[in-house]
């Protein structure tokens, strides 16, 4: 199993733990989960990727037109992957 | 009208024009859009409310598990618009 896959499974969990509770405690575990992927450079592109990949497994059968907001989200993040990628060069360059 | 109501307006309409006709061609207008944002250092975290927003627009009766998931996505994206500012710093540092 990779990384992603790794990933994908814990945020699935904790997703899937708020949509079931909707308490403040599981949403605090999906900051902290957040801020580790911070910490391992995932950019926001990578951060929504898996938030659609978790929705997309968790109700398979949504409406299409939630699978295609979906794919346009993507598509306006990916020039969030590039900022956040010039972001990681500054920082090191400045280290 | 303040500015995120003209950005909300239009997104939702390059969204929901998508969301009929799921072309290319909306799609790169949607691309477009983001690059803007971009330059006008609108943070990650804003950019999926944006979306959120758009959504819950359009789809004001939307399943419940989908606003809540919608919640969680942003909470999770929190993080996300601190590590824009400070890149915003070290840009403005830099130059």
């Amino acid at each position: 199993m990779d990384d992603r896959e790794i990933q994908l499974r814990r945020y699935k969990s904790i997703l899937s733990k708020y949509l079931d509770d909707q308490s403040e405690q599981t949403l605090y575990k999906g900051q902290q989960f957040s801020r580790k992927m911070i910490e391992q450079k995932i950019s926001p592109e990578e951060a929504v990727s898996l938030h659609v990949s978790a929705m997309e497994s968790l109700y398979p059968d949504m409406p299409q037109e939630f699978k295609n907001s979906y794919a346009f989200l993507l598509e306006m993040m990916i020039g969030y992957g590039f900022a956040y990628r010039e972001h990681q060069s500054l920082r090191s360059r400045q280290q």
